[in-house]
């Protein structure tokens, strides 16, 4: 039989050349522009193309691509505060004229009164305190409109920038990269779960469904037109943080992710668990070795960790031993924001 | 410009025509041959039609798509006992041996006697005595795979079937239409998590992460080896069910669903919250009024609904004035389960 296309006319040929070389661009484009080559780049290209091979010993089916990321000091900048930290004590500010005896008392006064060597040497119990006074006792959705508020405008006081604005680009790239190769995506952050949710559909592409954080009971209850709504009572539900990480994965997929990200001892046991769940697994570390660029803390710089959530030389030796991958910020990222040209 | 098709030989058009129906079977087809043409029926198509089509005002864009499915006595055969509970006895009697001291003690002496009488009179402090002794203690591996050992062997007397036939084929129908209209399908129920997600893949086609339930807590610590595992301590962190649902329902996704199905007093909160979430949301519950096929109990059939989980007059109350829809498993379903002809 004679084939219909032989019929093609010339033009026609030309639009389905076309049409076949819009459907190949995912190989001829590097799909993480913002990494310098190296180890760490390499590691992350290798990952994917193994463990999506189907002729691979180590390919992955696509229901168990896994993939988690901390937040604070791997997504985002986290020095020298949390984000949220900042946002609770804007909210300390906002929230002041309702409450007058803040003025005089615990941790407050130091707040209002701009003490930032009192603010320094603040107490996690202090902290809690803060948190608690501006997380809770509204219900869930006041509260995740305060922070889409706040995260509109508030800005980062060293680069005078949204604080949306200061993810790391290279990250980004490496989210979509394993995204576009059938890896579900997670946010897996010590930081409150309802906060992140508040802003990663837009910044990161991940639905609330996968930010997984430290959370609060919420408390089901009425409202005076008699429907349900969820409030949210001053009771840490999930601490996730440290063994809190795999413990609450494990709750809310059942699954050991297939890559890990993170920056701190506080994601030590989520990579400890990623590597336990066997296959060709990906562990990566950023390690914040560029002041010029962000900030120079922990092992490689010769500055002191902070106490809780940093990089230690304790997890920095671990890394080595267990094939762990330190990202060098300073080597490894051609660029850390997207706004840098 | 003359069109290149205008040269298609004849074969060419049949193929071509053959190739535009297989694309269209959707619509062709009844997406839900096991239920009666009837209000139930007709409000799962209007709602999947009205929510996905993007010229209506009710439409629903794809990420905020999820519809939730109590299990016991909404997916599958809850009377006269939960299969985890007939799963908890059998797992008594398999540990007796490891334990001389059941023979004499608590509930365990009354499994292991096979006293019906006595345990029929079970305090719910008893069975949490029982499901503690025989859902702790082990890595969640070994728990899970206890539970798919069983699950694989295990007969409902009344059918001697396996559990996993006793599924609902009218509500596996609804959840694969839900689905092919992009909708997640959530399992959301007062069981426990990880004995569902121990076969809701194979059973219903949904994922662990998909899987809410309640839930222990999990403990991080390493094997002889050196590995983090997780294990489960006798501690109840998630109680999923009543106000659990909707409160892990905001848990774990951080949104309403649009669709919700119950059978009991269990599920009202849910079915209360997915109401509040707005849209043109669906809310059905499954009457038990079938004593032939399946089995009559709750309001419409006379016989007392049990204390817990059931269905009681005034959820069939609340139910009527809201508009949650009543499936009458007698008059609305061609068929109950998949293996009847």
């Amino acid at each position: 039989m004679k084939s219909a296309f032989c019929f093609l006319s010339k033009r026609s040929a030309i639009v389905a050349f076309a049409v076949l070389l819009a459907a190949v661009p995912a190989q001829a484009q590097d799909p993480l522009p913002s990494w310098n080559d190296g180890s760490s780049k390499r590691a992350i290209l290798d990952f994917v193309r193994t463990t999506t091979d189907q002729s691979s010993p180590k390919y992955v089916p696509p229901e168990q691509r896994i993939a988690t990321f901390d937040q604070d000091g791997t997504t985002w900048v986290e020095h020298p505060m949390y984000s949220q930290v900042v946002f609770a004590l804007d909210r300390v500010v906002a929230l002041a004229p309702q409450h007058p005896e803040w003025k005089t008392t615990g941790p407050f006064k130091s707040v209002l009164a701009d003490d930032k060597a009192a603010m320094a040497k603040f107490t996690t119990k202090d902290l809690e305190t803060i948190v608690f006074a501006t997380h809770t006792g509204m219900t869930v959705e006041a509260f995740q409109n305060t922070v889409k508020d706040w995260i509109a405008k508030a800005k980062n006081p060293r680069w005078d920038r949204p604080y949306t604005d200061l993810v790391y680009q290279p990250m980004l790239e490496a989210m979509r990269y394993l995204r576009a190769n059938g890896y579900k995506t997670y946010i897996v952050t010590g930081g409150g779960q309802d906060f992140v949710r508040a802003y990663a559909e837009q910044v990161y592409g991940i639905p609330p469904e996968q930010v997984i954080g430290s959370a609060l009971e919420s408390q089901y209850t009425y409202n005076q037109e008699g429907q349900g709504v969820l409030l949210r009572p001053p009771k840490l539900l999930l601490n996730n943080n440290f063994s809190g990480k795999p413990e609450d994965i494990y709750l809310f997929t059942g699954r050991h992710p297939k890559a890990a990200f993170g920056n701190s001892t506080g994601d030590q046991q989520m990579l400890e668990y990623t590597q336990a769940g066997g296959g060709p697994p990906l562990m990566m570390l950023v390690l914040h070795d560029d002041a010029q660029r962000e900030y120079a803390y922990g092992p490689a710089s010769g500055l002191p960790a902070t106490e809780v959530g940093t990089f230690t030389q304790a997890l920095y030796d671990e890394a080595k031993s267990k094939g762990w991958i330190v990202i060098s910020m300073k080597n490894d990222w051609k660029r850390v924001f997207g706004f840098e040209k």
